[in-house]
């Protein structure tokens, strides 16, 4: 395998819980239809990246339950490159197990090739700039060496982000040298990397010849890189025990945390795509376009003197009446087995909700 | 029959459509369990007034479609004394209808017994306060003659009742002379008669000998006097379609409009229980004790950060899961095939999205 071929992971394990009741353990968010024309996250994510890479080159790492359903969902994708990590390890994890998958699937030379790593549950446009941001990150990365990564260009003082920060050196056009990866900052701190012009939203897409990553990873995270070969070797042998044995004596932590932080080489390069993470309900009043009171809908409601909110009927035509009177900055949210009425502004903390439904055991999660 | 035997007639037409997804038409409001210990509003009405009249003599008159459904409720009294108006004809048809069935089932001697109409979805505690209340407005009319009503004294500038006014006459203990009868005040309006004195809410608890009640309809409402006995005579003779037919002649008018405010002797007790009307979602905070937070709750549900809200879960433990988060004085109501929101002080307009949701076809109601 020559030098410069192309690998994309899509990185569809995690469940979305915070966008409960529409996102559940076996309808986790990337399978929701929140992008646009009713489609799926999952399918946009797939789609996005032919023109860059073949369909045998893409690849889904997901948890075991979520194969099938993404295999049925016939992305147009191989139904073998559909990959199940026998545990959750977070993106460190994740990674260390796609890495594993493809020594195991294709030998040595895979190591020379360049990996996307592309989250599957974002929102994303257009897509012809995507792939020219893409295409520029991994040319430089091919050519440099070293981690990439997308930054994303700050809009509004987020405290919910990861922020990349950059120094001037340029080796290429439009991709610069990584100085540091900061965490989600405070009010003040996010207001200033929003007028700094060197900070960027870490957006969670990464870049890397494969064998760069593992030199990276083997000082960064050395307990992940020496995972690999041996989970490899399962891999390859069929030993499914022995594959997951190996893999839950990892941490779970991010890739972020694990190597980006501490990688001597990164480089970010600036998305000039529209991007929105859909993290929580309140992204739907920001990647959709609110009717005339402000209000994003989805599926059938009656409104009376009801303003700037989200109201989403999941139940269809014959089913669930829901109307909202009154009110204004609130999510509804109903579903054939559950109803979420929030303050908007409050939607992270449908994880506590979630959480403390699951601890009382009501109804189906 | 001599005078002085009692009848109640139990109004029980209604829907209450204002508790809307938990009232449908075919389980109205007196047919949920709104009453203390899970029992229903019609359930108590019935047994509240059964130390005074006998099951016998106590009759329900509802609509057509829900003979059935109060009959299966086995409330205690002869199933033929549920009975049905033909139509919708508003408290003076209902009443005149039960004159005439009255008349056609027992007889001119019936005139000479003491009514007491009662609406069916009221919450009233304690019952023997009830009961003492009316022996002394049922002693009142039958040696007084006139029409008689209970009054509750009001606790708030409540602009959403009719006032009864009372002069000084006070021809027996405890009872009053009406002077008048006011219309839904303005605020400014219902301030004053909370700091009167004079003035009273008018409970809808009506109470009359029906010689008397008939008389006093001759001179008010003369179109409605017409038809009582060739109502009765229909009635008696089997004739459904000649009884529904002389029962569609008459307005849409309420027992207040056509009768109460121009009969020539009205009388007034004070009630000396605690009442409520259970009008909308908002009457629950009233009616109920909200726990520390505010908040008062039916079903299971997950609250987090949510205060002085109504929260109901209708749909049972197995059913849906609701989840409400950062919210001060909303009501949430979730059935099994509808959901409402509302600002609590808005739930008087529950019936303006019940009737957009009808308009539109949406879902059964």
């Amino acid at each position: 395998m020559a030098d410069g071929k192309r690998i994309a992971l899509i990185l569809a394990g995690g469940i979305g819980e915070r966008f409960w009741p529409l996102s559940r353990s076996w309808r986790p968010k990337q399978l929701l239809p929140l992008a646009r024309g009713g489609r799926t996250l999952l399918e946009d994510a797939v789609d996005r990246i032919a023109p860059l890479i073949p369909a045998e080159d893409v690849f889904i790492v997901t948890g075991p339950t979520l194969v099938e359903p993404i295999r049925e969902a016939e992305l147009g994708i191989p139904p073998q490159n559909v990959i199940a990590e026998p545990a959750k390890r977070n993106t460190a994890g994740a990674l260390v197990y796609a890495a594993a998958h493809l020594l195991a699937e294709r030998g040595e030379e895979v190591l020379g090739a360049i990996l996307a790593v592309l989250p599957a549950d974002h929102l994303i446009d257009p897509p012809d700039r995507f792939i020219a941001d893409l295409e520029r990150i991994m040319s430089a990365v091919s050519e440099l060496g070293g981690l990439g990564v997308i930054g994303i260009p700050p809009t509004r003082p987020e405290t919910g982000y990861g922020y990349i920060e950059r120094s001037d050196e340029e080796p290429t056009p439009g991709i610069h040298r990584v100085t540091a990866f900061r965490e989600k900052p405070d009010n003040a701190t996010a207001a200033q990397y929003l007028r700094s012009g060197r900070h960027s939203w870490n957006s969670g897409m990464f870049f890397w010849r494969l064998r760069d990553f593992l030199e990276e990873l083997a000082l960064a995270a050395p307990a992940h890189q020496a995972v690999v070969a041996p989970l490899a070797k399962a891999i390859r042998s069929g030993d499914e025990a022995g594959a997951r044995e190996r893999f839950e004596t990892l941490p779970d932590i991010s890739i972020d945390f694990a190597l980006m932080e501490k990688a001597r080489r990164v480089w970010v390069g600036s998305a000039s795509f529209e991007w929105d993470d859909l993290g929580a309900w309140d992204a739907m009043r920001r990647a959709w376009e609110p009717d005339e009171r402000g209000n994003v809908r989805f599926g059938e409601s009656v409104l009376v003197d009801t303003e700037d909110c989200v109201v989403v009927n999941d139940t269809g035509r014959d089913g669930t009446s829901v109307a909202v009177i009154g009110v204004q900055g609130i999510t509804v949210v109903v579903t054939d087995d559950g109803v979420l009425v929030t303050r908007t502004d409050r939607a992270q903390d449908v994880r506590t909700a979630v959480k403390a439904l699951r601890d009382r055991g009501v109804g189906p999660l």
